[in-house]
Order: C-alpha cells, then sequence, then structure tokens
C-alpha cells in the first residue's frame, strides 16, 4: 500500500522524536512492502516564528490531503507566561483540531510490566490496568462563545453541544466497547450540567443499538476519585472535551509509563497520532528524549488508519523488547545502568525489527 | 461564650455520625465552659419526604439565625437513577450554598502517620502531605444559565464570573497561605478559559498585598496530575467551582484517609461544617459509620468560626489517640482487630477528652 503521511515535528523535542518514528515507520514499510511518503509542515512556536501563526494554511492543506498526519510536541517557554497573549502555540492546536474535525481524542492508559514500579500508585493497586477515553475534542467550553462584559468585570465561557455531537462520540465509544470488554463509563455531571443530561439522555438512547455493551454513568468527580483507587476496574470511558482534558490527564500519571503513551484524534477529514507527552524545551536537541511514545503512536498509526494489524504489532513487539532488555533512554533506564540517545534507541529499534 | 448551632443531620448515615459530634462537642463546651443551643432542621431526601422540598425556608431561616452549621450528609438511593428528575436531594446543597452565599468550600487533605498504608500511593509519595484548597461554591458554570435550544437538540451551560467573586475567594487564599507556609497555587484553564484568564488576572493584581506569598499558576490538567504524583508539593490551592469539585475529590482519595477528611463552607451570613464522605445509604441505622470526619469537621468549627484553637486541638488530640489506639470503626481496624461502633467511638472520645 501507499500512504501519504503529513508529519508536524512542532517545537522542543519534537523534531527529534518524530526523527525515530519515521526511522521505524519507513523500517516496518520496508519489510511489509508499504510506500511512505512524508510531507513535513510547520506548526506551533516555530510556525509563529516562521509564517506569524501557529497552525498556517498551508499545513492545513497538507494535512487535509493526508492519509494521516503524525505529530510531535507543541509549546516553548517565551508563550508561557502570558496565557491572554494574543498569538500562542496552543491556539493552533485548537484550530488545528477544529478545522481537521478531530472530534475523538483516543487516549490509551496501560502498564507495561517492567516499568510498573515507576507509578506512584501501589503494584495491587495499578496492576492490569488497561482502559482508554474517548475525549470528545472539537466542542464544548472549549469553543462555545467567550468574553467578557461590565468592561471587563465580569467573563463567561460558554459550553455547548449538540445532540449529533455526543452521539458521533458516543457510537465510537460503543463500537470500541465492542471489540474490548464491552464495558462503556459515561462521565459527566448530569446532576448539575445541562449539557450533561444531553450526554447521558444521548447515550441512554443509544445503549439499545448494543445490546451487549454494559454501560453504567459516574459523576465526573467520582470518575476523579476512582481512577486513583481502582484504575483497572474501568475499560472504555467517554467523556466531553473539559472533563477529559483533565482526567486522561489524570490516568496518563498513574501507569508511571506517561513517557510511553501514544494517542490519536480521529477526525471526520483524516487523523492525528501524537505522543501524550510535551515538547519538554529543557531537552532540545540533546538527543535524549524518548522516542517511544511517538513510535507507538505510529504504531496506533498503522493500525486505527491504516488497518494494518500486524504492521502494529511489530513495532510494540520490539518496543517491548527494548524495555526488557533495557535499551532505552535515560529517563527509563534502571539505576547505575547504561542508558542510550534518542536516535540510539531508533537505530536499535530498526535494527532488531 | 454561648452559641446556637443549626443542625443539619441529612440522610443514610448523617444522623448517627452528626449525634457523635455533637456529644463530643458538648463535653467539649462542659470542659470550656461554653454553652451550645442545637437547632435541629431538615434537608436533603428526608426534606423531601417531610415537606417536598431539599431546604426548606424553615431550615434556611434556622441557618441563617445561627452562629454556625454542622451537617452531615444528604443523598438516598431512590434519588440516583435520574438526573434530570425534577426534586433532588443535590438541588437543596447548591440552594443552600448559594442562599448562605457559602462562597468558599475549605478542603484539606492531610494525612495520619497511622494510616498512611491506607493510601492507593506509595508511601515516599503521600507522606507529609498537608494541602489546603479553597473551592470556589457559589459561581462559575455551576450558577450560570443553562437551558436547551433547537426543541432540545442543543443543550448549554454558562459559566460565569464577576472579578468581585474572585477577589473574595482569592484574599481567603492569600490570608490562609500567610497563617501556613505562605505558597499560593491559582488552578486554572487560562490558555482556554476567560473565566480562567479573568481569575489568572485577579490573583496576579491581588500578589502586590501579599509580598510575603509566593503564587504559582497551574493549569488544571497540570495539576490533576501533581496530585497523584507529588501531593507534597502543594500548600494552598485556590480555584473556581467545577475544578474544584474534581479535584478535590480526587485529593481526598489520595492520602487514605478520605472517612477522616472535614471540611467547612465558609460563607456571608454564616459557616458551614461537614465531612466529605457522603450518606453511605447502605450503613443506615447499623451503628457503623465512622463519626471521625464529623467530629473533625466540629474541630474546624470551634476553631474557625468561634476562633477557640484550644477546643479545637482538645478534638484533635483525643482522635488521634483514639486512632493510635486502635479505638476506631470497622472501616479503620487493622485486620483481625476488635472494632467499635459508631456510638461507643463518641463515647470512649468523650471519656478520654
Ligand atoms: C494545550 C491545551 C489547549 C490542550 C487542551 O486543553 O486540550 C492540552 O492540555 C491537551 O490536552 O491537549
Ligand atoms: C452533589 C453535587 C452537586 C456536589 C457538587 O458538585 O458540588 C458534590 O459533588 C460536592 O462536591 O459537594
Amino acid at each position: 500500500m501507499k500512504f501519504n503521511i503529513a508529519l508536524l515535528a512542532g517545537d522542543g523535542i519534537g523534531p527529534e522524536v518524530i526523527n525515530e518514528a519515521v526511522k521505524v515507520s519507513d523500517a516496518i514499510a520496508k519489510k511489509f512492502n508499504h510506500e511512505i511518503t512524508w510531507t513535513p509542515a510547520l506548526t506551533g512556536a516555530c510556525a509563529i516564528d516562521a509564517v506569524g501563526v501557529p497552525y498556517p494554511d498551508e499545513t492545513h492543506e497538507i494535512c487535509m490531503a493526508a492519509d494521516a498526519v503524525l505529530f510531535g510536541a507543541i509549546g516553548h517557554p517565551k508563550y508561557d507566561n502570558d496565557p491572554s497573549a494574543p498569538v500562542r502555540p496552543e491556539q493552533g492546536l485548537l484550530l488545528m483540531r477544529k478545522k481537521l474535525g478531530l472530534f475523538a481524542n483516543v487516549r490509551p492508559t496501560f502498564t507495561f510490566p517492567s516499568l510498573i514500579d515507576n507509578s506512584p500508585l501501589k503494584r495491587e493497586r495499578i496492576e492490569g490496568t488497561d482502559l482508554v477515553f474517548l475525549r470528545e475534542l472539537t466542542g464544548g467550553i472549549y469553543f462555545g462563545e467567550k468574553g467578557r462584559r461590565d468592561g471587563g468585570e465580569t467573563a463567561f465561557d460558554n459550553c455547548v453541544y449538540t445532540r449529533a455531537e455526543v452521539q458521533r462520540l458516543a457510537k465510537k465509544g460503543f463500537e470500541l466497547a465492542m471489540t474490548r470488554s464491552k464495558k462503556l463509563c459515561c462521565v459527566d455531571k448530569a446532576n448539575v450540567l445541562e449539557t450533561s443530561r444531553l450526554w447521558r439522555e444521548t447515550v441512554q438512547a443509544m445503549e439499545k443499538e448494543y445490546p451487549e455493551v454494559t454501560v453504567s454513568y459516574e459523576f465526573v468527580d467520582a470518575v476523579a476519585m476512582r481512577l486513583v483507587q481502582w484504575p483497572n476496574s474501568y475499560d472504555v470511558l467517554i467523556t466531553e472535551n473539559l472533563f477529559g482534558d483533565i482526567l486522561t490527564d489524570e490516568a496518563s500519571v498513574i501507569s508511571g509509563s506517561m513517557g510511553l503513551m501514544p494517542s490519536a484524534s480521529v477526525g471526520e477529514h483524516t487523523s492525528l497520532y501524537e505522543p501524550i507527552h510535551g515538547s519538554y524545551p529543557q531537552a532540545t536537541g540533546l538527543n535524549i528524549a524518548n522516542p517511544l511514545a511517538t513510535i507507538l503512536s505510529a504504531a496506533m498509526m498503522f493500525e486505527d488508519a491504516f488497518g494494518l494489524k500486524e504492521e502494529a504489532e511489530a513495532i510494540r513487539t520490539v518496543v517491548n523488547k527494548s524495555l526488557e532488555q533495557g535499551f532505552v533512554t535515560e529517563d527509563l533506564a534502571a539505576k547505575g545502568a547504561k542508558t542510550y540517545k534518542t536516535s540510539e534507541v531508533g537505530d536499535w529499534l530498526v535494527a532488531n525489527l
């Protein structure tokens, strides 16, 4: 098969980790007889520096024309101090999500047996955890009307959802649950919010189309607790944009393998794959960043965007091997063990595929 | 001194735990020569059953006339299934907060040395944790305009804050920080929300009035992570209503002592003290509920509402003694150890004051 992949390396360590993901993807393509064309494009702080906006039209066109987007990370400290500054890298992220219609953010949290002791949670709490959040990504309070009144003394943000938006996300949730253990948790705040009541009634109405799926409804505050107490009691969770922002980040730290977690943002026009970690500016250019989350995001891309399960498994297998053999960057190395550079890890993976 | 305390026992185990808090408070009053008048009033499911509404006007008048309110817990399973039902116990809670102007919810999270191994977190992560959230409680998306459009197909919730509301809460935060380690963290989502930008700029402008306080600004998703990773890096945190709902519940489980955490809701007209646990309907009437969170809430009331530090310390000291000596309810007992009834714990505390 032939694929055209938009390559958005972004800022900080983005280019370095993306580089390794390209290496590994190319090696997979060679091995399985596919042909990948990579089309690089600017986004984030580097796009602001180059052309004044964080998500240029040209980048958007490249993404729209691609079969998938592979994304590194964005953000630069020079934009960190003033969240109300007119041009910021994150605005590019939000614009990109909206313009590409990336409505479903897929955020798995799972454990690697060899890394389980990195978790802040006790082993018996985290062992066996394997959950996936589907976070709605193009609606809610992120994109509702916002502004000031009363000469700036009053601020407002509007949270809006339509039934169709909820259905679209929930459908993905039910479908994902069908491929897993058939358990779906709808996270809302239906005891307070009208948008949550719309979420709940919409999901309730869809239950009969998926009679095999057991659906539970939990309040967001209760989920924030149970994620720390009994994370392995969850499987697929669906939720709105802001709750998803908070809970997926909370979920990402419980496994102790945050630096390895991949993610996907699935859309109408295309889908985007990215590590959940940030642009880690302090490490820029040092060739020390851990590329595995980006490489595992490429595996998700092969499986979900291109339907190539075997290729994805090949990547996951060799990543597991590198973890078991300790061929890892310094963040993952055991005390006193030899550590490897970002590019060395990529080379090793290619050699061991 | 003479105090008039409104007594809102509520539902489920509420009356049982309140009963023990009254016992202990009366014993303290006797010992320190105070006179307490308790005025019981209905709220929650029991109020709906009795008079059709969860926060009757009579209850409101009793609270308004009181020097403080001691609250048990509300909620009953018969109201759990349909969050859109027209009359629900939680509506009483929201109405009470609004009508009493209880704008600052004070939620400490700390550890008890003897219970630290109950935490889902590893000992080295949780040890030394002693933080306090101040959650804004009468504004934000909880109380903004909400409803449906397009024949019910679109739902909306409005989040609104005024500068004065932020100042009122932040002032409490700065003052509290001055009595502790002079560290204040403002939790917001200023990279996305206009209300958060108002929060941040308002707190920034107040910094110069409290030059000794070091203020940090963190995004809500980052705090949801760090609370699990390094909870003891926080001291005083201030935040808006919905973020506070999620984060205070997350914080409550990390210590492993959720059943012991007290809270206060501080208002313009009066202040309310309550355990953070729920009404635990399954345990109703069994005399097994742990009364310590309610008793520690009474201690907060003595200290914060009446300025009686010594009285509060006397309560905390005897509670610690009961923990150390294992004179506790079944939820806290070591494996195989003798357990005590709710009322036995109260009696023991009174006898050992
Ligand atoms: C940077 C920010 C706007 C963004 C969000 O809130 O969605 C980030 O936290 C994320 O989760 O991708
Ligand atoms: C019951 C509910 C309305 C309430 C809230 O969301 O404020 C509760 O979760 C709390 O935190 O006291």
